[in-house]
């Protein structure tokens, strides 16, 4: 079958693109506004840009009811920093009721029953109870396209990694201490447990 | 724990970030250079940048062992379209034959086993046996750092999308005929089974 992607209703290619290109890492990103106002909210188009210096990258959509962009791209324009908090099984709850619209005058922090806690290199609090943190500084947006659909690609150098200390052992986040989730498409999530190995080849 | 990126060596770097930003969806991306040999590997810092129009990114790195970019991004510039081909548990293996590195006479379709078959709307052959592949012209590609340990992100426009007839259902890609396989770290993935759902809660 052959689908060309222009010819989709917005709400198709969208469902389309998020339940082919899965399982994806979710960031659980804390921001600010100039009045100190604080966000957190998921994102789940969320990679690795690069290893040196460390970057990592989300991509914020803008909403094709409201034509509004997420919060979080004001806030990130306004406070250039923010952290990437990841999500175990145990915060998964938790990171779902982010999701909500919630009115501005509501933190979603105690929406979701977070807690806020310093951070070492930036501003903007991480999630005390996330089994890792990454505080970041924005280095680029990158904007795809600002109409409805459209989306951004927000860049963040790490300057600073919060981990449990349980979790890494050998230079390495242990996936058994992690309990990671991923984000399917609809309202689905995946537990990362049912994993296998594979070698990587040689040269023939 | 706290850990400041940039004091540690670049392997443990790589090693942190890959095993705490997962599960990741694999892009297995066919690529050719202006003499049109086909190049095929997979690049598992890969996500949707935007619905519309449909734009995927993936991130391809710089070796800190050679210093060299890998062929993929070599080639997009040269000829700037390429094919994403989503990869299921049946191709899997096929899929990690296609990370070594091959001398530059020997096709990575060949050494897998699998075929290129014609695209529609670009030059760069897909792979035949992928359960989906997007279509893609070069947008754009963002240099994080082009030495050693650095990386890009390579946008693509989607232009044209082929399914498995039976994975595409109700608009969208039915998780259990798709099968797909995502990335961990080291030599680790996952299958897309152990899932679960949360309802995206209302307004409060």
């Amino acid at each position: 079958m052959i689908i060309i992607p222009s010819d989709l209703e917005h709400r198709d290619r969208y469902r389309l693109a998020i339940s082919a290109v899965l399982p994806r890492p979710i960031a659980w990103v804390s921001s600010m506004d100039k009045a100190a106002k604080l966000n957190l909210a998921p994102f789940s188009y969320f990679t690795v840009a690069a290893s040196d210096p460390l970057t990592l990258l989300f991509c914020p959509q803008v909403s094709a009811r409201t034509g509004r962009q997420k919060d979080t791209f004001y806030n990130v324009q306004a406070v250039p920093e923010f952290a990437i908090n990841l999500v175990n099984e145990e915060l998964a709850q938790a990171m779902n009721q982010t999701a909500a619209l919630l009115p501005p005058e509501r933190s979603e922090f105690e929406w979701a029953g977070v807690t806020p806690a310093p951070s070492e290199t930036i501003s903007v609090p991480r999630v005390k109870e996330a089994p890792v943190s990454f505080e970041c500084k924005l280095r680029q947006i990158v904007t795809v396209n600002d109409r409805p659909g459209g989306g951004a690609v927000v860049f963040g150098e790490v300057h600073c990694i919060h981990l449990q200390d349980e979790l890494y052992v050998d230079g390495q986040v242990q996936l058994g201490a992690f309990k990671p989730v991923g984000r399917l498409s609809g309202s689905g999530y995946v537990r990362v447990t049912d994993v296998f190995e594979m070698q990587r080849p040689g040269t023939p």
